[in-house]
């Protein structure tokens, strides 16, 4: 009982944290009608600087790091991204009035991972001063690139059952090729590479360390404004989308916070990668995963799996599960 | 004697400062033929940070302020705003070959608030190192909405006294929140609800506060280019509106130094605050004012409102008024 | 042999710098097909920001500078910009099947001065702890000027022989007017005049001077990706190009190195200055130089001088030259 109020506290004092706060602003001032707008360029550059500032902290720390440490939670990453994506499809076969290919690519959205998700969980564990090593950002590729491959693996061989004429062979090596050349991704592994084998430090503590978490307030300024714009597109489609989308999050954080812990007691996993783990788990992609769907699986309609990631996905990512992640951490490793 | 030439000392020192620098800077280049260009994303991203860090902050200030303070400058806000326009319109009713709306609506500009205007007072009050409490920026809607919905409504029994046929009413309301979901007023009271609700001290300190002045210097620099373009818009419309857009930041400035300084002698209002109001009320609406007025007044001419508001009223509020402000506080309040 | 030894060790070591590293991070993403963009508007905003950066801090010290010391490192500025033209003209009029106006426009090119090369030199050595007077960025205008008229002159000179009966004069301070209306100088010179003028120390330090070197780590990976882009332009035309594109800015850096290291002798010219005159040589300009030939020398090819320029002739000048003279200046003056 006093673990359960204790905890509720705690979830429902990390809403006066900024982070939320823009987030939340921002759907608001949409609902109001606000004529406010962030440039397409603004927000373009400020994904690249958040990324680069993940990848290049990343590729510093790696350089330093116990590779050993990392396998672990690498390979729970995969595990999640790969679980995410068949639980998932499995579940949407199951409804009626479903297209099959809309829920694997769903399914695949919501076990890719969003930067701008990740980022926010990171600027609240530093608000909360909360540890954690800094090569988790890099467990990103880990969950994003398997979730899409098997999405669109999934989709081309149904596909494929259907018309039984056609012999369309799935190109894995090309579906890798282009998540890695996505704008997310390649900012990523850019930043990692210099991060490693560059003395990176200087320009990453004068520039892109210090305007991190205020360009991350633009971000989530902006993502909320869209969270609200895209309700529309959500409204058209089945509501079982939306009822996905709201537990979804929630239950994929929560099976990546039980190997994240299963990490901390074998090898000292910290308990902010725990958190951050389970964040990536929650997260579905908005920006990097839509681009590769679509020209994995084309007859799948984006409305669907757009609609649902980021107008309730992202959304619920961000403001209840962060939240209730760290609130779960606080309480479970006495923080 | 001594007490004038005093005042002419300080207010020629002042065209040392960057801030007046960059934007007679801009007015150069652009008399020259410059090609150089701040792209628009820039410039919109720009004025967005300025607004939200002066919301940021006021609302921060409110938290702890003591409200009753606020109140006398807040209502001697609005009577400026309301004066500003009455004595604007009847000013043009007076000439001949003014059309009735244009100059209802030029009036209503100059009763509006510059966002810009207001930001580069704040900084050069900074360096000057004068105080004035952080809740000032806060009184910009003050005077801005009561300034923009009179002109309007002004406008629209005007005409429809001449087309006594048609019985369009005014309607008040929507003029009300037409004002408040312009980007900029929008983006200041997002501003001050984050400061008002969440934590956002850090985020302040670590992004907006220390970008502010610099992103000023940007945009005091185009917007002198922007006023040199628009002097031919204003050369094609009657003089009389270049008189009416030299001497009014000046006489509008004047007056609200008056009642400012009645609320320093009765609730301690202080000499920055003073200042600012008459920057406040010297400065015209250059980016949300036209709109609501373009929606409002539709038979009016932009281009007299707008030449007459960008190429005269704006340089003058700054480059005129404000080291004027700035110094006749200097020797009233024996700075 | 110890001292090519001591050289060769010093040059390699520099490829850690994180300035070359964006640069060469660039191009190997743009050669494994990232589709990672910076937004254009992004682009031009960091490179005024550069040039304002160098402007004010070049006007600051000019205004306490001894003018005797910078006019030998100035006249050495000019004398190399028309040499650099000459011997360029007269190597391409030797080579068979070259048009002679694209010999001479291209020259002109490297005759001119790239701000980004010289503002990355200027990174590198802070990052290396090699002092410089702050006005050298100044010299650019000596160099680029002289540079881009002789081209348009001699060009011009060449077209009116092979026409004899057109009698088309050529425009002498035309085209000294649309040098300084380019966006990179006159921002330049409108850096030198606040700077000279205002009191802009502040806004330099909480603002331009701190954003540098992380807004020059975006802009190296730009001009990376560009220039991997342009190599497909270079290869349609003549591979003789590419063969000056890469030789020649290594003689002409090494032609001013020698000419500023008579400076360091003779009027105590700084090492760290000697560097950046050589790289001032070295590069060739890519933003403000091409559309000033492409006016002056309307039947020029473009995509020759471009295609030279930023495909070959910017990334020897950053990543070859650079590390070059900062070795050889370690060597020389025994840093």
């Amino acid at each position: 009982m006093e673990f359960l109020f204790d905890f509720l506290m705690r979830f429902v004092a990390q809403f006066q944290s900024p982070t939320l706060g823009f987030l939340i602003g921002g759907m608001v001032i949409a609902a109001l009608g606000s004529n406010l707008k962030i440039p397409n360029a603004i927000y373009q550059f400020i994904v690249f600087m958040l990324l680069m500032k993940m990848g290049i902290k990343g590729g510093i720390e790696i350089r330093e790091a116990d590779l050993n440490a990392m396998l672990l939670p690498a390979v729970s990453a995969v595990i999640i991204g790969i679980t995410i994506v068949l639980i998932g499809s499995f579940f949407f076969s199951l409804l009626p009035g479903i297209k099959r290919e809309d829920g694997i690519a769903t399914a695949g959205l919501f076990g890719a991972v969003s930067a701008s998700t990740l980022a926010a969980a990171m600027v609240l564990l530093e608000e909360e001063a909360i540890h954690f090593e800094a090569w988790v950002p890099a467990l990103y590729p880990f969950m994003d690139i398997p979730a899409l491959i098997l999405a669109i693996v999934l989709a081309n061989i149904h596909l494929k059952k259907q018309n039984e004429g056609k012999d369309s062979k799935v190109d894995v090596w090309g579906i890798v090729k282009e998540s890695l050349r996505g704008s997310a991704l390649s900012a990523l592994i850019l930043g990692l590479a210099l991060g490693l084998l560059t003395k990176s430090d200087g320009v990453l503590d004068s520039f892109y360390e210090p305007l991190f978490s205020g360009f991350l307030s633009v971000l989530m300024l902006v993502m909320g404004m869209e969270a609200y714009a895209r309700i529309n597109e959500l409204r058209r489609v089945a509501h079982l989308y939306a009822v996905y989308a709201f537990f979804g999050p929630i239950i994929h954080g929560l099976m990546a916070f039980g190997l994240g812990y299963i990490a901390h007691v074998t090898v000292g996993f910290s308990p902010g990668g725990v958190i951050l783990l389970a964040v990536i788990a929650a997260s579905s992609s908005d920006i990097s995963g839509p681009p590769t769907l679509r020209g994995g699986i084309p007859s799948a309609n984006p409305s669907t799996y757009i609609g649902a990631s980021t107008s309730v996905g992202t959304p619920v990512a961000i403001a209840v599960c962060i939240p209730l992640f760290i609130a779960l951490a606080q309480v479970v490793f006495d923080l």
